[in-house]
């Protein structure tokens, strides 16, 4: 079969052909109806640091994708060929004291298929049942096909209230992007946006946003004050891990809001902890993944009731064999999601 | 001035000259713009063995209003005379147990405005500076006239989780029909709702229900889990009182689901609390009145971003002298608000 | 090996020869230490009418266990040959609503070993690696042999906020005065109980009850509004399934209290919902099981500490072959619990 | 009377004669039993920097205290002469968005008594009765004296669970120590500790700390890693202020733990937001006051039922004529409690 591999510890990626994967008694084989490019992806295809400590070439990468079971192990039971699926690619050990706790979506042992295991961008790819999201089908493909960045934006927004309440998203990538969609689905009775490259700024006002300030241009923390009648918002989504944008989110937020930092610094940060957290009574919460498997059954209720308009979201459609224009475009600064569809555009 | 009167201890109202109240240092008086018929008014009027119990006459009935800053006592400073505002008819007494630690909606020694003292079906109505809430004016005249009862659906539907949730609201009559929108607005997956009157369904189809089922005619529970694939649904709203919807309604509830009683039963109910309950791991809560003041912050953000329709509830606008018509109405099964307007129709 | 079994659906047990068990890939094979009388199994004992809708002989009962791994299935990685174990019996299916939502034990697929399949009254039993829990070998055996009915109390305590609270416990057979000892442990600032066995009254104040009444020969709401200053009771811990218990431990609830419900009544209890569960805003939750596996983190925890005494608990130790003596003194109503010793008493 | 003030804008203090002072409606007079020197007091004596920007002598200081009540306003209710008090200096405003959604705790127009307004060092305050805390005769003065530090731990303790939780306490100043004891009696499985200093670290393990680290002496973080099985801490309680020791706790810190930070450090700290927030999915609490007035509920519940030992806390009685030497020591880094007597050593 057609797979897009890290075959060496470099730069770039290779259209290989693949062994079409063997399962064991408790996994599924799923042909991949369209897979998503992630921004992780592009780390992967530059061979930047972070890759070069965690990749094991050879592997397939792909880690957003939607399909149709092929085939199941012989002791699966809630699955069945034909079924419309997506998964979690984050396998937890299920042993580890966050296993244990309930809390799956950040236990320490985690093996992220795709990343440390062969992935979706493969005409089929192999899944260990309990991870398999059945979709129903009023849920479109190319939807079904980003679930894995819906659900960072679904658990970021609902790790909290946030209905009634008044948000900032700051940086207007794809999952700020979705974040801004799912707040006004959730009630959120404002949300503001901050996003310094023009496009995005634009996707984010078709998302729904409210306002979206350009902090290159203006004193947000002034105007985000201002919007809330000097009080600051009830609720920070940080999807951006700029420094200057983690910094500016703190001063906007209301004493006593929430602050969800999804995004992800490349370096310390430094914090006015005093004025921004302690004296302010602030909450603020890591966000890592997906809560295994709430946020899923949240996501997929939302969409399967068309709460959700992700439509300005996506871009092109693309075969397998034309990644490198996709991932091109993308490394270029495009907002949307590319889909790539290994077993043809269908 | 005119006022809307309990003169002595039997059925009916009648339309008095009154004092202007006087105000003390930490009062407000207003002067009512609207003010909207409650069915507890209706109880009132009726001198049912509640009121006979409860209300000491002479008193000015009306708890659901808005209206203008007339005037302010020595030590108020939050509020001014021209304000827009309505208020919080409940007063809480500040030192009891529940006052304390942040209950103050349930505290046990309450005194409510135009049930223990002269309320708003009046020209003018006095109120404690705490208890006024100041409105953005953005927020239509009709809809500040009814935040007590959206203020019951708000907090009942914010109780708990709500995003990405299944609902079943039992019971539309206004605060159910609100409800219906609320949760709509807070990101519910799907709303669907129970009731026997045809007028009232048709009306709970308007505020945004995916289905309204008539429990007299079919076998709502049956249907309720086929609707939500045999799992029941996440939330129950109860807003009925009525013993076989709140049997139904548990029946109807997903196992670790959450049934939030508003409705006021007549009776004690025979709950089957093991296997609706205990073997369930449901959650019950008790909700009365509107959380102080947290559920006016959640319900008057929503309104200023114009996130709730609640355009099909409003009835007739009629002025103070004719009350008795618009008690008649209401007393005949209408489930609209009416307004009056003791200082003219503007 | 030896399997104290019900054979035949009939009153009684029989001691049987059975085969060891053959355990699959992820299955764990435990040699029983010690194993603990439910009350469960007096009523299958008994053949009662829920034991004749729910058991299908042969099986061998047992639930409350502790034992030593004999031998692990070819995929078991966090459990070896000669753990200290004990395990969560309640098997969940890992793919309903509950389950995807992080309520496993309220699985409506449940399969409960030692009711469903055979269980460890037995030399040997057979346990999927998922459900056993290592344990510290600081906790001790009679200890670790009856952490199913500990769970049970820890989850109810734990279920909402304890520290600082005063508590009602209602019904102190095992599970009941294991929860007097959790909430004292737990910083619960006053634990009352109530119980009409003179017996089991002695044990509760051993275990650490500040105030243990008779209702049966004194006004315990009155007694207990009186030791509360007039406020009631922060929480009841209901462990009696008695209806007059229940009632009385609704009444003894303060305005804004929790209740949580773990005993099981045999009928339908009629509740004054308005006056003990809406107009005080309370809290009801049912309470099913163990959470999985959150509430054995906090028990084990908690023992490894040794923050619980449970002393007064313990009766006789017995080989299985004394077992009909250990249920006929278990029928007649002590409230200890009484262990069985499958291996010999070592 | 006597009261102990800031008369210029340097350094010390000066014991003056001072006017009674003259009560409000609302207000209420109190005869100060017992005052307690705060970490804060230090500062003003001192008159550093922050005292500089925020203290308007002259001003009274004090505002750790108990007394009796000598005098109350005419509409004052709950509290009447003779009352046994202590009080909450922080005066919130009542108006704004954080009083109107519970967190009266963070109001930003607080007026703190002995620091904004005239406190508790001088024989007679003034406390608006809101304000007031009546107190069980079962509460020994010295605790009565010291609720306000108190409140600190008791609020960061209480900020999460802490059942069968693991803790670390950062830092063993006076709240630092009481943290311990209100972890342990509230059911902490594990209370680990960290301090410079060695008087302080044998005062932890006098509060019942189960390890008192010194991380100038060891590799603190491997210690803790190593004492809870590699998982980390469940609970970080940030009491030092400290940015080394910040660090260190969040990196002690298990996944999905909480810290919960009361300490003030003085500059701002560069924290690995991405490893020790984010992917860790933490939750950081700032922490400032006391819930008002949950926390003083809990609190004397606590204390009431005689849960919290605070024994090794107390350091010397004196006279408030004694001010410099109690002001003396306690800058030379003594961890305990002084008191003064402005009404005599009784």
């Amino acid at each position: 079969m057609k797979a897009l591999r890290k075959t060496r510890a470099a730069r770039g990626l290779s259209l290989e052909t693949a062994a079409v994967p063997a399962i064991g008694s408790a996994d599924v084989l799923v042909r991949v109806k369209a897979a998503s490019i992630c921004g992780t992806d592009l780390h992967i295809y530059g061979w930047d640091r972070w890759s070069q400590g965690r990749i094991k070439p050879p592997v397939t990468l792909g880690h957003e994708f939607c399909g149709v079971v092929e085939r199941v192990g012989d002791e699966v039971q809630a699955v069945e060929s034909g079924d419309f699926v997506s998964a979690e690619m984050h396998v937890n050990c299920g042993h580890c004291h966050q296993c244990r706790v309930g809390e799956a979506h950040i236990c320490p042992n985690v093996k992220i298929i795709g990343i440390d295991q062969d992935g979706a961008f493969a005409e089929l790819v192999k899944i260990p049942a309990s991870n398999i999201i059945r979709l129903d089908p009023a849920i479109p493909e190319r939807y079904a096909a980003i679930l894995d960045p819906l659900g960072n934006a679904v658990h970021t927004v609902l790790a909290g209230q946030i209905a009634g309440q008044t948000a900032l998203v700051t940086g207007c990538g794809p999952i700020g992007l979705m974040a801004i969609a799912v707040a006004k689905a959730c009630g959120s009775s404002m949300v503001l946006a901050t996003e310094t490259n023009e496009h995005r700024r634009a996707l984010a006002k078709k998302m729904g946003a409210d306002a979206v300030l350009n902090p290159a241009a203006e004193d947000a923390v002034a105007r985000i004050l201002g919007e809330t009648g000097g009080t600051g918002v009830d609720v920070l989504l940080e999807m951006s891990g700029n420094p200057t944008a983690i910094q500016q989110g703190f001063k906007a937020l209301r004493a006593g809001g929430r602050a969800s930092l999804l995004g992800i610094p490349t370096e310390n940060v430094p914090l006015d902890l005093v004025n921004d957290v302690i004296f302010k009574g602030a909450t603020v919460q890591g966000i890592y993944g997906r809560r295994m498997y709430e946020t899923w059954v949240q996501m997929t209720a939302l969409l399967k009731a068309g709460r959700l308009n992700l439509e300005p979201l996506f871009g092109e459609r693309v075969k397998l064999e034309q990644f490198e224009d996709a991932f091109s475009k993308l490394q270029g600064g495009l907002a949307g999601k590319i889909l790539m569809y290994p077993n043809g555009l269908g």
